[in-house]
């Protein structure tokens, strides 16, 4: 079975590359220590990715794929926007745990994307995509009434940065707070900036428990 | 005078530094090359600072006073707490203006952080000061009445976030979006999310102007 074998070599090399990029860095981490690590030729390397940039963009498009999914199911059983937005929130925990061997390699991706078009254009896609995500589901709570009048896009960005700011800081100080619990406050405190409904059953660390 | 004349050289030095650390990067960036650009010997350059690593910090540092600065000058005008946030909101603009350039190294910085004790130290300081310094702002907003019971370093972590999260996309993505103009739209939904009353004079993009 060929391609299965093929399949096989694909998932070794990302194996392999996901633990080389945390251990050293992406700077530092060269095609032929992807290869001895994963056991596979440099042919069967560039059979698959034509670089080590492609072998990120894929781990970082699986990893939100992932979260995407996630995201969906949560929101799908929720009876309004507040409330999906709440249960959202809740993988934070999960997310973090998962992110903290992730986000420093963002943040060398994130410098390169300075200097690198392509690369820039291949970090900026997932933040847009969820701004866009997070207006359309702002939009809908303002047509059915469960948030007040705002232009959707500037909610939806500050909900991302939010989101970022606190994955940034628990990658760089994780034993420094609960970051996981702070998106369930933080996500609340806007949603009631937003005009959602306060009686709800959102009880968290800013009612000190 | 001989004393002007070595302030002068450290001057040199840490604009030669900013510049050099801007264009190349921080890892690519060597003393010498600070040396040649500033017109100093290595000598001088080791007379004010141990390593680039010290010369960072400082500039760090020099930049964060400044904004220290601003923020107590814009605080101290402020009739209340909620008042006092959404004048040092204001500033945001500049700020983002400023950190273009600053953003990139910190990233670096950051980078570098999740290897050495001593520089992880030195970045997570700012982190803390600011949310000591906005928890302590919310604290006497409960005391006085205007912001309503949590337990302030959560609302503290929370700004403090939103700000870094905003920073960082905006200096990753400077035109795809008034980044600067966000912070004040942000600040104010997590303000009302926080018990501010709602009728204050902030009209913002949030009323879609």
């Amino acid at each position: 079975m060929p391609q299965k074998r093929s399949l096989e070599t694909r998932e070794k090399i990302l194996k392999a590359a996901t633990a080389a990029f945390s251990r050293d860095g992406f700077d530092a981490t060269g095609v032929a220590e992807i290869c001895a690590a994963a056991g596979v030729s440099k042919g069967a390397f560039y059979h698959h990715f034509q670089s080590k940039q492609e072998v990120f963009l894929k781990l970082t498009e699986e990893w939100l794929s992932g979260l995407d999914q996630q995201i969906q199911r949560l929101a799908a059983s929720a009876e309004d926007v507040p409330q999906a937005l709440w249960q959202t929130a809740k993988i934070a925990p999960a997310v973090f745990a998962d992110a903290r061997g992730q986000v420093p390699l963002f943040l060398e991706f994130w410098r390169q994307a300075n200097r690198d078009p392509q690369i820039w254009q291949a970090t900026v896609a997932p933040y847009h995509r969820y701004t866009e995500y997070f207006a359309g589901m702002i939009r809908q709570g303002i047509e059915e009434g469960s948030l007040r009048e705002m232009p959707p896009e500037v909610g939806a960005r500050i909900l991302v940065s939010l989101a970022v700011g606190l994955l940034l800081q628990g990658a760089l100080d994780p034993e420094g707070a609960d970051w996981g619990t702070l998106v369930g406050d933080g996500v609340r405190l806007l949603l009631e900036g937003m005009g959602a409904n306060s009686k709800r059953e959102w009880r968290s660390t800013l009612d000190g428990e």
